[in-house]
């Protein structure tokens, strides 16, 4: 059986970031902190924390952690005097634009602390492989092994720029040589979004001017701005199509992005109602 | 003299997450471009990409794609023909707070294409350093080597919570014991705010059942749908406090953080526009 109270000092340091701010929310010493540590490493044979700065756990002290919160997760399912004292904590990878636009309410439903990881998404199906994380919001549909996908529906992205960057950058529309020049904005190197449009759009490849700005928010206040084009989540600009702050440039052409609530399944009793409080809140906002 | 050519692909690599679409976008084979980064990664005698998946540069690409980045900058300020067809590249890495209150619109006066980096407050300075990033906005005031530092005023942070959560976990206020109990919100393991604001009331340090919303929209959506109590920026919040969805847990004890754009002093002349820009809007929107 591994070591539990070591188990909890490993997780609090990776969560506070410090010896010293875990030793004190256990309410042990420093010296015996470092010792559940060192115990720890010297039987598990690896480095578990990168002492840093800044301090963060390794690959394997991450999975370790991880691993903690699952059995807490499990322990939360308890019926009776078993039942736990502390919440569990809850760890879960959210790709950026359902968190700006849907999916945070659906989250205080979750049974337990929250602790999102937001998704760059190439990571998402890694974290629930290794058990960093019981459940991923993301648009990758690849099975993962011990896990079940839920299909959620469709979130739909609107290519749009401001009435004035369109005329100047695309007075005939815009077209493969009109894009090929105009500076477009995206999330981040993993963001395709821009490239598959234009693909639909043009049957063809086209490099841009890119600008990267890798918040949702963000990302949408710059086309505001007129910074450049970019494909912005329908519900997040919708009043500003409705007002012609921005225009759509091309309102027959949405990009649809199938989404997907995937769980560890042996996790999926424990967050069932949040599992609920997703598919009801994908219900109404994203497409059928 | 490095080979310039090498540099734009691997730049260009790096900044489009495969060597296909770099050499798509440089309008090379595929081929013509491994072989630029094979000869140049046996001349700088380093792996200077990580072919992944993700592809991605490692550290000593990164800085070499940086350096490029920064001679092109230095390009942009020659006169007359000399001046490149081709905008720059102008990496900034700014605080999360920033960008979702007051930071954009300034951004709009780059001399450039933007390259945003959101600081988790542990990086920006040795991106700085490293030359990885020509500017920063950031709350660390630390001196950094050949780079100049304005002082731009300061954020105020409010500790926040929605009425119900306030009667629920504060029924005779904010005191040591109600806080040790009640969910705090927490941006990262970097995020020190709701800490120091607890220390500064109590005089005491206070361990917390912390939940993790790495995103500033989301994290002040948090604090209104009551999933725990939080720091949020005044600004973002105002409307709230005004409307009483939130309330003020100690309206005489605000938090306020200061803000200083630190610049690479090689790029300061090349990035004046923007400089004037951070300055301008931070004078309407910080304090002094």
């Amino acid at each position: 059986m591994l070591d539990y109270p070591a188990l909890q000092a490993l997780a609090e340091i990776i969560r506070r970031g410090s010896f010293e701010a875990a030793a004190h929310a256990l309410a042990i010493t420093p010296s015996a902190i470092s010792q559940r540590i060192r115990n720890l490493e010297d039987r598990s044979g690896a480095v578990l924390i990168d002492r840093g700065p800044p301090v963060q756990g390794t690959e394997a002290g991450l999975r370790l952690a991880a691993h903690l919160d699952q059995v807490r997760l499990l322990e939360s399912t308890l019926a009776g005097s078993y039942r736990p004292s502390q919440p569990p904590v809850i760890r879960i990878a959210m790709n950026a634009d359902s968190l700006a636009t849907w999916a945070m309410t659906p989250l205080t439903a979750a049974p337990g602390l929250i602790d999102l990881v937001i998704d760059d998404q190439d990571h998402a199906l890694d974290w629930l492989r290794n058990g960093r994380v019981v459940a991923a919001l993301t648009s990758d549909s690849r099975p993962v092994t011990g896990c079940d996908s839920i299909p959620l529906g469709r979130m739909r992205y609107r290519a749009t720029a401001t009435p004035e960057f369109a005329a100047r950058h695309f007075p005939d529309g815009a077209d493969a040589e009109s894009l090929s020049r105009a500076p477009v904005l995206n999330f981040n190197s993993k963001d395709s979004l821009q490239d598959r449009w234009i693909r639909e759009m043009t049957g063809r490849r086209i490099a841009q001017p890119l600008q990267r700005i890798p918040s949702s928010q963000a990302f949408a206040e710059a086309t505001r701005l007129g910074l450049g084009w970019g494909m912005n989540p329908e519900a997040m600009i919708a009043e500003d199509l409705a007002t012609g702050r921005l225009i759509d440039l091309a309102p027959d052409r949405p990009l649809d992005v199938p989404l997907y609530w995937q769980i560890a399944r042996i996790s999926a009793a424990a967050i069932e109602p949040l599992t609920q409080a997703m598919k009801n809140a994908a219900r109404i906002s994203l497409l059928s």
